[in-house]
């Protein structure tokens, strides 16, 4: 039973990634996506309170890549835990693709309700808190020059958004998934300690 | 006559953008603008094409601050221009501040036509060039560590966007001008000889 939901579950957002890259966010309905994934309404609502909702489950299935690279690396150094990271950038890069129409129309819409836009915010707050605590981590253990963790971390997260935005507003404008793994050495190199 | 040309420019200019944050990008329409400047229609089309190139035409006068430092640290050397540019900072954030629906509503028309595409990401295309030269004449200079200029650059265009994403997405979650200045200093001591 519980697999059979799963697999009802994955469905329903491979067809929701579909639609949503062909008609946009906002004209794929949650009756078209239904329909795509051959499913019941009430199977929909079963798993997703909302077409918003789902998207914010995208979004998580997306970032779970670099959450697993985290949790891989949990009894690793700090620089460790950097380079682990840029495992899950291939395909952070290669899915964020040619997203930005869908992207847009979800951060508009996001942005006119109050809670679906603190849920929306939430990742990249809690990314940098985790960057927060790892760098404080990497000087703990000695391996990283003193700096101030807060900035170091907002440096690490705009950097991290900077060169997502890029990689959507202009795809082919670099080869960007190495543009990320040369900046993040470029980083880390300047948080270590010669 | 010139100038009085001018005043109708700035006149349309300011009408905009108080109707963009107001109504929305898309809601807001030539007539509305016009109206709004107690101008004629035939007035707006002199000074602009269409809404998109006045659109354009507010970006780059957003922009302009830091075009101005930049210009106005011609003769400095590169540590020096960029100190020089956390003087526009305070503007650009403050300017920024409210304006994401519009961003978005006008990102997303863009997104649908190649030309307005081209002309809303040159900017950004302008500034990746500009940084590689002023790291490489940091390096000329003897300022800087060698570096892969093109990587740096990358990684200074990529911090800015990511530093006014998060400024746009989460105005409250920092005080980021503050963040802004603290993050060139982190990143020009990265670059500089010690």
């Amino acid at each position: 039973m519980q697999q059979r939901s799963e697999e009802t579950r994955s469905r329903i957002v491979d067809s929701a990634v579909k639609l949503f890259s062909t008609s946009g966010y906002n004209k794929a309905s949650v009756d078209d996506i239904c329909a795509e994934a051959g499913i019941s309404k009430g199977a929909f609502y079963h798993h997703f309170k909302s077409k918003q909702a789902l998207f914010l489950g995208l979004l998580d299935g997306w970032l779970q890549t670099i959450d697993n690279a985290i949790e891989a690396s949990k009894d690793k150094t700090a620089p460790e835990t950097f380079m682990q990271m840029t495992e899950a950038f291939p395909y952070i890069f290669k899915t964020a693709g040619e997203g930005l129409p869908m992207f847009l129309e979800f951060w508009l819409q996001a942005s006119r309700d109050k809670k679906v836009w603190e849920a929306s915010i939430a990742p990249y707050r809690r990314y940098h808190r985790y960057f927060t605590s790892l760098i404080k981590k990497g000087m703990e253990e000695g391996s990283f020059v003193e700096v101030d963790p807060e900035l170091a971390s907002r440096m690490i997260v705009s950097t991290a958004m900077g060169l997502l935005l890029q990689s959507l507003l202009d795809p082919k404008g670099a080869n960007w998934e190495k543009v990320a793994r040369d900046s993040t050495e470029l980083l880390l190199h300047a948080f270590l300690k010669e």
